[in-house]
């Protein structure tokens, strides 16, 4: 085969990447055959095999790019001026402008993750890196003066989990789900957890014990 | 085969049940055989085909039973003298009191119910009767002046059951997931969504727009 241009590579592998999510995010992890993708790209298995050995290799690299732009997202709610105006663009990015096929294959690899070990390893390496940038954003907004200071951290972060999962699952399996209109729910419910205000935050604790 | 009491056969029944629950929790959908649910009931093939004729059946016997359950959640919502603490009591039960088994069962059938018609069919018509049962329990809320009267009741349902799917799969893939310690979490932002205090709920709404 002759060499190609890094350039041209590396487009060739985003191509591929596109594909296998198509391929995955209709059939599921399971179903899909290398072939399968190899057919939605319009290429041979050849050049499939020369950037990916399988599909797990596939699912990694889908998410490495994933996790680019969630490091993206992050940096964004650090430089707004205001952080629950922040959070919000970061919710509406990962919760309403996903492609319903990126929603689709998060929830592919959450379930495939509960069985297959290589899946389990990477699906626990992107959360515990997700974690942490959820635990980093909200003690500079502590710091900052913008969040309770007296949060449990930890606790909050798996809560902003708790809503990031729920809502991409309605949108997987819940016909007609419109996470527009939800998302101004969401978004005062995850205000009242972090924000100062005691009045608020006050009366819900009594009521949660 | 001799005829069996009424008694006998529905404890057979439920023995059945708990066995392919457990079965499907382990091994997944799929994975599962109408063998393994014999062999975890150490019943024969025989037995088990005089109450079930597919997994499909079986899931559908399962839920069936959930249901019976969640409808005895939601009484007690109703006969509580106070809604957020009934609400909490329902939380619980349902976030925290479940068994592994029963919480990765949830999970095998929104994964499944995203590609198997019949399963897709059993969780509509469950999702859409829990819904139901929300938006009741919401509305005799709001006329009791318990809850806020300006809420939009058909998207604080979804945002209720975004909470407990999101539970759910923190649950069934995240080891050493604690939902005791996230509940009370979980709760001050149900109460920030549903309650009438104007102070919480005007500052969120500002935010989330």
């Amino acid at each position: 085969m002759p060499k190609l241009k890094p350039a041209t590579q590396r487009a060739r592998r985003e191509h591929i990447l596109d594909a296998a999510e198509v391929c995955f995010a209709r059939a599921g992890f399971h179903r899909t055959t290398m072939q399968d993708i190899c057919k939605e790209a319009l290429i041979s298995p050849g050049a499939l095999y020369v950037y990916f050995n399988s599909k797990e290799d596939l699912i990694a690299g889908i998410s490495e790019r994933n996790r680019a732009d969630a490091v993206a997202s992050f940096a964004l709610v650090d430089q707004s001026p205001d952080f629950f105006e922040g959070l919000t663009g970061l919710a509406r990015n990962h919760l309403v402008d996903r492609t319903d096929a990126e929603v689709a294959l998060c929830a592919e690899i959450m379930a495939e993750s509960r069985r297959n070990p290589e899946i389990a390893r990477l699906f626990h390496d992107i959360e515990g890196d997700i974690k942490d940038r959820l635990a980093v954003m909200l003690r500079h907004a502590i710091e900052r003066g913008e969040v309770r200071a007296d949060l449990d951290v930890e606790a909050a972060v798996t809560a902003l989990m708790v809503l990031g999962d729920g809502m991409s699952w309605r949108r997987s399996v819940e016909p007609g789900f419109d996470p527009e209109r939800v998302l101004p729910l969401i978004m005062r419910m995850v205000r009242c957890l972090l924000a100062k205000s005691a009045a608020c935050a006050g009366k819900a604790e009594e009521n949660s014990r």
